[in-house]
């Protein structure tokens, strides 16, 4: 069967996994895909592997092949895409597809939390990020890495949590039960933590945060402090979000659950339900780009 | 000229560079030398290629050469020998000395502070450390690396006026002249921060560190608190020494000057000048380790 039908592709190419949803031109899902990361500062051509691997796994859902992508147009939510020059040299990159919109998974995700309505969401997961969308534009708050950015993150939540154990351990500071509960994950050893620290990545840091959240649940003075530094900061970039008068505002990421009743009371009315994903706000930038197409 | 003279070397080596004192076995200095750095860590092989490479300097400006390394008795301070594997390993490599005792180099550091007696050292450079000497035995506080310790160390300010300016420019806390000047460095770009952090090393933050102290000096609201916060840091440490019963402290590092008018006040009493420096604390293990053999 042969048809020129147009298709929307939309790609939420997050830190750890690619995944993309093929769509019909008026919104009917025909298929699903998944792949490794897609991140831009890994490389484009890296970032292009996942990207068409999840496509293809999405094609084969739909029963459909690569002859389609000439009429598919994408929209693209990469990790790392930060900047003019890494969005270029994707769009510059050689492509099978008609057209391709490109923002970050996070800029995705804000479009399809609110269904392309003005909104904001803030990511609380191994990093952080706050992403507003008013009146056609976005704005970006954080997301700019573990050293230097993450506020309120789970990395960081960890990475404090550990620094206090350690200063605990020492006799700097009191000790608490999650102070010897973390040191006993390091053996009681500073030599262990440390050999431990030289290798660690953000979601090494990130994967403590749990241990943090449910001692803080059974009162632990440390844990506690920490869990509250981390709410103060995440209703920083909540509060940043509002100045910018952006007042609907989805929480997402595997801290956000349980940092959720430790943000400031005011805050809560301004939270809301996600209405789609990131794959849904891809495709809502796929169909921005056909629209900006045809209208010329 | 043949003799049995004994002889007595010191190794200060740092993360940085690798010093040697060669004296006689009365103390009486014959030469000194420096090469790069000696840390454990880089390897055993590199750490002595940098103690042989400042030994065969300190023998040269002695008018002396190797043959009389069989008589010398060796003290090392490294960098890195944080653990007894590590310097069981030292001690097992083949060298050419007589003896050797080795420590880190913030131990011999403590050593040559207080001249062999009971007292203690707060390091506050890059990193930093507290070491306590009493009663023939060490107590070590922090120096366990960037990630994980180095409170109130040049690194930790310095990220943390990285992070706090950050969060200026995004408009999430207060800008202040401090951290207009910290983004100014960067082309007020969060991207070229970005970029820059990707590849930073902990004295790279640190060489931040003295911009801070700059606007803490004219005032600047931000860089007081930080300023306060590092040097709060430092008064737990000093206070840890304390409670172990160590009442006389030398501050050392780069840091340790611009910092302590900033310590609290009831500490400034247990503050004492060095009388000696990491070398001479070294040169002191070497004896130590002369009088054990001599003395089975």
């Amino acid at each position: 069967m042969v048809t020129d039908d147009i298709y929307l592709l939309g790609i939420d190419g997050g830190g750890t996994s690619c995944r993309a949803r093929l769509c019909t031109e008026d919104g009917r899902l025909l298929g699903e895909g998944r792949a490794g990361s897609a991140n831009v500062r890994l490389g484009v051509a890296q970032s292009y592997d996942a990207i068409l691997q999840a496509t293809d796994q999405a094609l084969a859902a739909a029963g459909l092949d690569r002859t389609i992508l000439a009429r598919t147009w994408a929209g693209f939510g990469l990790a790392g895409a930060v900047d003019q020059d890494r969005k270029a040299s994707v769009l510059a990159y050689p492509h099978p597809f008609a057209g391709i919109g490109i923002e970050t998974d996070a800029h995705a995700a804000c479009l399809g939390a609110h269904g392309g309505a003005d909104g904001g969401i803030l990511i609380l997961g191994t990093g952080s990020c706050a992403v507003g969308y008013r009146d056609g534009r976005f704005s970006v708050i954080g997301g700019w890495g573990f050293m230097i950015s993450d506020q309120g993150s789970g990395a960081w939540l960890g990475l404090k949590a550990v620094r206090q154990a350690l200063l605990a351990h020492e006799g700097v500071v009191a000790a608490s039960d999650l102070s010897r509960a973390l040191m006993a994950r390091f053996e009681n050893s500073a030599v262990a933590m440390l050999n431990w620290s030289e290798q660690a990545r953000p979601r090494d840091y990130g994967a403590i945060a749990p241990l943090v959240l449910e001692h803080a649940a059974s009162g632990d003075r440390l844990a506690l402090e920490l869990v509250e530094q981390s709410a103060a900061e995440a209703g920083l970039l909540l509060e940043r979000l509002l100045a910018l008068g952006i007042d609907r505002i989805c929480l997402m990421g595997g801290l956000s659950r349980p940092l959720e009743p430790w943000l400031p009371r005011k805050l809560q009315p301004h939270l809301c339900a996600a209405v789609g994903d990131a794959m849904d706000g891809a495709l809502l930038m796929a169909k921005q780009r056909l629209i900006a197409v045809r209208s010329v």
